[in-house]
């Protein structure tokens, strides 16, 4: 039998085990007890804590720069990085968090927390298990799933487990494993009946805003169609922010169904509804170090849309020599991983390759985009055919895939509906129930860059391009932008528009103009 | 041929590209000029930069949270991560650094620094090329390790290299190239003379400073032993800091050099003299994962050697349930890697393993540490006979590889030089010459811990003893800690003293005592 084998040597102090306890709770009065101070320090989604050098807790604790300290406020917890402070910023009685860790501990200022050492995160040995190329099981696939949920893992951690899940090692069971784990982690929504469909587009190219125009024809022959967006991230523009230059995107859980239940569609602002939460934590350090892993953009598509409640799902992959998947071998390992995962958690996928050398539409930035999908909507004359004629394309593959339409028939009755205006009337129906429709706004500031010889447009370099457009402010300055008067091919016989840039400041419009003067390449003429 | 197809169109504002550069510069005066503020913060080695979300440039350079941006001061260029402030900690003109940064760029508060995007780290690809299962090419390696030592890697990306080296996917060739790299990228000592002696332990016991003694033995035979050696991190006591109790180790190359030339030895501060830089970094994200990478430890410790100088190391490697290195078929792995790599960067090397079941000498923390040495050196009646034995051995290992005791006779020349009074009078030496020798601190405070009872120690938990000693205030606090009056096996009758806790302030004693009421199994007794 083994039992403590301590009692207290100096007579003089000798407390039985009660009074000890009394005595040395009394020496330091909640000796891990911190005031909080905001700072205003955002990390993105790393969850820090600010202490100072000179607090106690530091020195009597161990704890440098960089130790694992668990913070508890109000019986939530979460586990943060430190960072200490050597000036007057913090006095030794206080703590900061950075932005992301007062949102997930919901504290505020003035609050106090506990710190303690953080405990050992266990799913690390399943990370350290793959590193050394074992092959997981679904619970170990789990465990780090939701520990990632929990904000257990500090950035250094997720990017040992995506790299340890990258490249070719992970197989079609762990890919199952891992997607199903994420739905599991967060909300799922069920809508009581099927089919519901959905569309995802793989890799953006500028402009490419056939969500908008996809989801009305769909929602008009009567399909469910549930879309969640996301907002840009190194884009000029994502889907939520162009449909926000229309209607509210910003819309909880059950504002969003209601849209659903009364309109039969929404597009709403992903981020806000987390669905599939452990995506967006595992995204960012993904795009940090520029992995492009199959297994990783498979579970973060199905995931999100087995979450919303799909049933039938059809996948855009553009297939270009600047796009996210280059060939055509590349695009048919991805299909084929695609309709097995979906196969396993009960999604019907239809893979639809695109073309993905230039931008799709005309507009690149939130309100001029907008403005290209309601010419489609609308039926102007100046409606951007390739856009148009996209979106047509995929609203008829998600038409067959839901059943509304036989196969083969389904661009006939796409097309049909967007002839009739019923397409129109009811994006119109959808803005209206998401929180009334707005035409999007014009821009005040604009510069068109006009070519200075004859000559025929032979490269457009879509990196450089949606640099431009940041650079005039976009998505910030929702209405910034540039409009594109040439595309592939187009040919200019004199000093023709090839583009125009939109901002709403002065200095952002001499920023993009600077870069541009600085940039030609954005567009390459050949003389003809 | 692909000309710059563009003009101005609005003819108000139309000017010729010297004009037009003009006019922009005057717009935005240096655009991307911030002067630095000093917040103090410590985010230990990552390069971090704090602008607010209000500056202009964050804006107009589309930067949020995580971007990586390029600071540029006086010649000198670093890539940081950034980070937003959302208060008026910083103004829209001002930025600050993490501590590392302002160290790395070498700047000063109110400097004035210019921010750029960061270039892409084009080494990344050789780490994506790995996590593909590709193997690397020499070339690929140090290119990676020289931007590791240039600070254009994120913390991200350091634990991307670490998880994408960790395991079993590097081979020897690529172990040998890593320790290449590591060598050439830092400074490397040459000494005109061989051999160059040196030992080195793999993987902590408390208490095991065998260094402080094998260094004079080997010295005062006639061997050249520059001995560079760590502070602690997460240990209560490094040899560094255990040194410092008595002699001054913060030295840098040209004062450790004169040191060497003088005695024929040193015991010096590694992180001041900066061999092989690019291990300090990896370490860190390592020690953050906790992972065991074989071809990470044998490139880390023999590029420090390598670096050096040495040309002959005798590696210790305690085997026991609790260390580093848990069985002999592990240790037999080990040893093969250490040996085929030395000798391809030119190192003779000769294992030895030891008993790592527990901690070594009585004293735990710097100066408690030191006392055991000098109770060695001095032979005191009261020198711990474990660290004395294991001391000898590993000396008389080094004075048979360095040439100075014929096979099988190190261990009688180790001892007679221990016992002749020269190791003392060597060690006495090289103290005086790295700037006067002291007698190490003895804690004012102390508490002794007694058995409740008979019985016999049958465990020791050196993971709780350490805490136990930090908790007391080592290393910091350079006179606290513990000191051992039992071991595996020691029998007690009564009440007999166990162990000793020594601290510096009472706050930290009565810490230390609270832990260990909490925590009785950090020595085991059972009943006899």
């Amino acid at each position: 039998m083994i039992v403590c084998p301590y009692i207290n040597d100096d007579k003089a102090s000798a407390v039985t085990s009660k009074e000890h306890r009394t005595v040395t709770r009394a020496a330091h009065q909640e000796p891990n007890v911190l005031r909080l101070k905001r700072l205003g320090i955002d990390t993105y989604q790393e969850l820090v804590i600010f202490m100072s050098t000179a607090s106690p807790i530091c020195r009597s604790e161990g704890w440098a720069a960089q130790s694992r300290v668990q913070v508890s406020h109000n019986g939530r917890s979460i586990v943060t990085t430190l960072n200490v402070t050597t000036s007057a910023l913090l006095g030794p009685d206080e703590a900061s968090l950075s932005e992301a860790a007062w949102r997930v501990l919901g504290a505020a200022e003035g609050d106090l927390v506990r710190l303690t050492h953080a405990l050992p995160v266990e799913s690390l040995s399943q990370v350290r298990a793959k590193v050394y190329g074992e092959k997981l099981t679904a619970a170990g696939i789990a465990s780090i799933v939701r520990d990632i949920v929990a904000g257990r893992y500090s950035d250094i951690d997720l990017a040992a487990f995506v790299t340890a899940f990258g490249g070719t090692k992970t197989d079609l069971d762990e890919t199952i494993a891992l997607t199903t784990a994420m739905i599991e982690t967060g909300e799922r929504l069920y809508w009581g009946r099927a089919p519901i469909v959905d569309k995802h587009c793989v890799g953006g190219l500028p402009g490419n805003r056939t969500s908008m125009i996809v989801v009305p024809i769909v929602a008009a022959c009567g399909l469910t169609i549930p879309k969640t967006s996301s907002r840009a991230i190194t884009s000029p523009a994502g889907t939520a922010d162009a449909m926000e230059t229309v209607a509210p995107v910003d819309l909880d859980l059950t504002q969003m169904r209601h849209v659903v239940e009364r309109e039969g569609a929404c597009i709403v602002w992903g981020g806000r509804v987390r669905l599939a939460p452990a995506d967006d934590v595992i995204i960012s350090v993904e795009r940090s170090l520029d992995f492009d892993s199959t297994t990783q953009l498979v579970a973060s598509v199905l995931s999100k849309k087995a979450a919303a409640g799909s049933t039938h799902v059809v996948i855009d992959i553009p297939v270009g020599p600047t796009a996210k998947v280059r060939s055509t071998v590349a695009a048919g390992l991805l299909e084929s991983m695609f309709e097995a995962v979906g196969a396993k958690i009960g999604l019907s996928i239809r893979v639809v390759r695109t073309d993905g050398t230039q931008p799709v539409g005309r507009g690149i930035g939130p309100a001029l985009e907008a403005r290209d999908v309601l010419r489609v909507l609308r039926q102007s004359p100046d409606a951007p055919e390739d856009l148009r004629a996209r979106a047509l394309m995929l609203a008829g593959s998600v038409l067959e895939v839901g059943g509304a339409a036989p196969a083969g028939a389904g661009l006939a009755r796409a097309q049909a509906t967007l002839e009739s205006g019923d397409a129109l009337r009811k994006f119109e129906a959808v803005c209206g129930a998401q929180g009334g429709m707005r035409e999007p706004a014009i821009a005040p500031l604009t510069h068109v860059v006009r070519a200075t010889r004859p000559g025929q447009v032979i490269g457009i370099d879509n990196r450089r391009l949606a640099r431009l457009a940041k650079l005039a402010g976009a998505p910030r300055a929702a209405s910034a932008g540039l409009e594109l008067h040439a595309r592939l091919g187009t040919k200019v016989h004199g000093d023709e528009p090839l583009m125009t840039i939109y901002a709403e400041a002065q200095g952002e419009l001499d920023y993009a103009r600077e870069y541009l003067a600085a940039n030609p390449q954005v567009m390459d003429l050949e003389d003809s």
